[in-house]
């Protein structure tokens, strides 16, 4: 399950400014990587510490610098002091129970977003937080863990002279959020099927288990919905051209990107009312039930207990009982009983009960 | 049923302006026919390649390019070459999970719509998607599948020399969408059908199935729900003027389509309250079916509880029982039960039981 | 009941601007009076056909025109000619499935309504639809049917001096909304009433029946709210100045009847909320009486059970029960049994169950 | 209970203008008290008719004119006159089923307000409306009835030579509209003394009356939040400088009120989400309930139903029943009759039955 | 609990102006703290009577004076008049029943915030209201009790010689509230704890306790959202500079604080919908329940009741009954219940009833 909370409350009483990692610590130890790449060259550099990437920033269309582990309070200050940002900034790259978020600052553009996996294992989406700079030239990410999402990318910068070696680092970011988005419906699929497969079961063999299923995936809807829908504000304040680091021939890229976040929501918001339904039917199948369970009870029952009585009653050991005498009396009785059960069920069925 | 979700997962990890198909396979092959129109001529052609369009692309008023199937990357690049327009665009053509929207462009707009189709086999709706670009003297279509929906509109293309004739493109599109928006109340139509079949239903004879159908027509009023009310949008923003390719004079003719927009949404909204009205009376209805079911087993049980005690009571085999030797025990205790039984039912008729 | 949908699907195919009457014909023929009145005259006169109004036009303040009976096409069409207005306008004229709104066009102005009449019979509120073209200095007004809404109105112009007569078009269009607006309060009151009704059926004496009355009536709310709601909208931008038609003196009377709609609205809502409060009384009520059943039958199983058991035991035929043969087994046994009822009773008593 | 419409409909037919008394009429004839204060003045004089006021406005700050009962149009009339008020002002003066509202008129403003009082006998809240007109140095305003809220007010300005005998008519207003909204803050108290009421009821014996006081208290909850929702707009236009006649030094003094009225709006909200919490208690406890009285039904008869078989079947009266000749055949029965009812118990105590 | 309302209605006949303590007396007597700080000097006394404060105040970069203890008017008053504060103000510090809000006087701001603090007993939030007034130089705190809330910035303020000393008035006030804001996640992390037992608590063994619990906490959210809601308004004006108090330089960090806010209503909105969801599952848990018990009861019931009637058929003392006769008759009759007692389990066992 996603998490609900992280352990935020070991920054109160800390002054604002100090750098805490706040959530799970993911890596063992930070790891750098330098991409330079312009219309003719792109290379590509691990490297160890912080002070080694200055020299390699090359003098190319874009730097991008990624950083996958962030608990490292001493790296993160490290490249804020590099890049000169803001130390709020590194409060906020440090601290992974962020809102995705926009923020301009003076001479670069600081972003929040979440990716997410899909857990195979635990059968539940996983959220991991990216920060992003943009600054003229270069392209700041940190990423909570190593990942491959951003293969395809690297393959293709690598690869490709096309468009994107000629394009600026706010193209970059484009294509990074893009990755993230498209990422987001591979799990809202997913999440989909596990939707689709509840609802089989909840028509063949509804249990109590069904139920929790359904609730648990309405809870991770609440998440993944708490995650995308501020996304729809920051890429719409990107599109408004609030910053001049993004050049306005980008814009239309963003605007594909934001009606890519409101497919994302809506589709969250149809599993949400999805869901919904499935617990208004399995609520009814339950009463239903009941019913039928007491209908059961009810027929056996009503048949029976006046069968019974008229029995007992002819158990009675009083010495006057004449019909115990009648030699027809005892035919008479089982005529009787018969006729008796026959008129109930005949009830029964008029009022389709069976 | 409208599908929930398409396969839109396979896009992930391609990189932004990569043309694939998503969607249902519906046309063999990609059909192009080319309308030409003006005051007084009127000619259309069928073309097997996106190359033959352009030199028939007359002189006249207008050029309708008519596209049916999408699923053929190549076909879609050449005529987005031809016509110059943004690969984003072509994206989105060939993306049918889109949202109804509208794009301006430099020199040409471009409007995704949702088309209404109503599957008598299957009893649900069918949602097709067409995405329309508007010039200043052409205006092309994308269908998914060839469709006879605009047949009335080319008919009288053909023959009519009247209004039509002599608008330009813009009139065309608006002619389109007020087609595509008439059809809908055909579907609305159709599914109200459906809702007040369900009502008799659901008063004559509620059964399990008729909640899960009432589940069923709920969600598809949400699907429908999603492709019209972004429309609204789409109409007004096309309607506050914000291209040149839009005449003034076709406004009016604008906010007419925007009206019978909002009429559609209220019509959606309307069986949504009912169906949920429904929900509830359904819900009722099972819940007084109980009570009526536990009515009949109490009064039952309860008459003949105390009476098979009694019959019991005199079934016991002590040597001392004097009530046993009595002549008029048997008929006192006959009695003593008919009055005790009389006055249960009393009981129960005051209580307004039966 | 208030009907849901018009066939507006005959619609569907045709080429915008068709004149199709949409709605029942309530009409035989359509009748036509035209209404001259200045600050001295005052005249009434029905006319035959459209082409008789024109000469009869005056000079006067005021020329009212009033159509009853909207299903032929060509009276309308006539009309539409000879003041020149729009054929999108006549189309809406025609179709009575209209939601309530205003248009501004360059010298008239036009506003669709709905008028609520109250049908004795079927205990509920029917609705008309009216249009309203405001002119320069004539007004017209198309009405479905003949009714006696307007004839106070009538009444005053023809017998007052007063302020009426030397006011503008502009006046006439208030007083005509004026007088829509107040009729609803009585459709409102009329509900109103048997809302309260419902409220005391329901305490007395719930039924099935009362339920469905309650969706009934939750429904015609539903109804009654989509022809009230965009009324405010209506007023308001009448009021907000948008034509030089309606001169500024008159907007403190707009100011006024707005108010009333918000009024009328908050009542809607109101009755929306006893309603829902109803339907949770109800379901709970169901629920209680389920409860008092269950006690009674749970009562009387519960003492006579083990009693039953009991006499069952010494009805046993073994042939060495040394019970049977004490002479005070059958006084012991029946006190026994006394004293297990009456704990019983106690028991019960003091868990509250009667 | 707070009445929840108003005989509106007597004016349905009336002209606009038409001075008809909407509502109770709460006092027998009208009373007119005259209040002249200033800096070192102050006076107060009852009169008789609206006339007699005229000459007793004199020459200092503020002249206050209280008019107690609003049933007669005639003194309602007159005072229109006199202060040459707007004829629909004063049709909204008799109309007490008006929403709280501000018009500005041209050289005074026109607010509508309601004030609460509280029934001890029918332990709900009454409603009554008061209209205040406030001209350049004269306060105008109409009660339904005498009341003693604006007593230490008027205690004040006799003594107090202070702050507000300098300040203008709009401070007086504001004065007025401070107490108005304290008040509420009163009838707030007592009705949140009865929500607490009922949730002890419901912890301790919820029947079904306590469903009723629910449903009633919630309902006048409706009724207090349309009259206290739309003062927040009435404040807030008042605030934002619409008239030249409120000085800019009374802003502060409206903004207070205007948080006040946030407040109030703040705890009726509160009081909405406890009653409805309070009804899910309410459902929930009596679904518990039964299940409760279901569980001692069903152990006593699962217990005694098998016991009660075998003594039957040793109750027959075959021939040939070896176990009945047995010497310990009896003792036998009853051990295994006790071995299955303690396995029963177990059973049930294990599956914490009880 | 968070209690509801205050005794607000004390003030109701006051005139406005009027200084009363509402709310709980939390201090014996209000102690007044004097810090003055500056980028060299720092210093900290504690004074007796608000007179003592103003030759304290020094030529430092800030004054901050601290009081604890809001129920003497008296001291209050005369803070007021030494700063020149407006009454109103005064009578807000003095109201601890108010809504977090920031008010722009002329040369200072008024804020209201409430701190959370945690009681371990009662297991629940404590609200206490803190309001500061922002001068030029100086720094206004008003606290309802001492806390050791500030400690670590006094510590920070008293040592280091680093940022903080060298910022203004406006700086101070940001770092209050961030302390506020950064408590308020120790509070929702205890009860996000409670949230987290409760669910535990529901799947293992549902009580009627459980749902008080849940119901419980909901309210305390209830209040907890009322009290954070209103702060994002706050820090939003403060940031959109509606005061030349606040330097632009300060802007950031409460876009940081903001930002905290957003999370912590996020987390409260979390923590309600998972409440709901508990509510739901609690229940269906008891519907689900009920019907395990009736399965029970149906089981155990519809097997013996046919077997009860056939050893009553066979207790009947007919005279002439052939079959008691028989010598295989009692084998005979035990085998047929045999058989029907088999018979049903089959049946149940298919209806997966057990």
């Amino acid at each position: 399950m996603i998490q609900s909370t992280k352990k935020r409350s070991q920054k109160a009483g800390l002054l604002p400014g100090t750098l805490v990692h706040i959530g799970e610590r993911l890596e063992e130890r930070s790891k750098i990587t330098v991409i330079n790449y312009g219309t003719e060259e792109f290379s590509r550099v691990e490297v160890k510490t912080p002070e080694e990437c200055m020299p390699l920033k090359g003098k190319s269309n874009v730097c991008w610098i990624d950083v996958t582990g962030i608990h490292e309070g001493e790296t993160i200050e490290k490249i804020g002091r590099l890049f000169n940002l803001h130390p709020l900034l590194l409060e906020d790259i440090m601290n992974t129970d962020q809102r995705p978020k926009m923020e301009v600052y003076g001479d670069y553009l600081f972003i929040v977003l979440k990716m997410l996996f899909y857990d195979e294992k635990e059968k539940s989406a996983i959220m991991e937080q990216i920060s992003v700079v943009l600054g003229t030239d270069y392209v700041l990410s940190f990423q909570e863990k190593e990942s491959n999402i951003f293969n395809p990318l690297l393959e293709h910068l690598k690869n490709d002279k096309g468009r994107i070696r000629k394009m600026g680092a706010d193209y970059l970011i484009y294509s990074l959020i893009d990755m993230i988005i498209d990422n987001y419906f591979l799990i809202l699929e997913k999440l989909g099927e596990r939707v689709d497969n509840l609802e089989v079961q909840l028509i063949t063999s509804p249990k109590t288990e069904t139920l929790k299923s359904i609730q648990k995936l309405k809870r991770e809807m609440i998440f993944l919905r708490r995650s995308v829908w501020p996304l729809r504000e920051v890429i719409n304040s990107m599109e408004r051209g609030e910053s001049p680091l993004i050049q306005s021939s980008t814009y239309v890229y963003l605007r594909d990107i934001y009606d890519h976040t409101i497919q994302a929501i809506d589709t969250i918001e149809t599993y949400r009312d999805m869901l919904s339904g499935m617990l208004d039917i399995y609520l009814s199948s339950v009463s239903y039930k009941l019913n039928e369970v007491m209908k059961v009870l009810t027929i056996v029952a009503t048949i029976f207990i006046p069968l019974t009585f008229i029995v007992g009653l002819y158990g009675m050991n009083f010495e006057f009982m004449p019909e115990l005498k009648w030699p027809w009396g005892y035919p008479f009785v089982l005529l009787l009983m018969l006729v008796i059960g026959l008129t109930m069920l005949y009830y029964f069925k008029r009022k389709k009960w069976f």
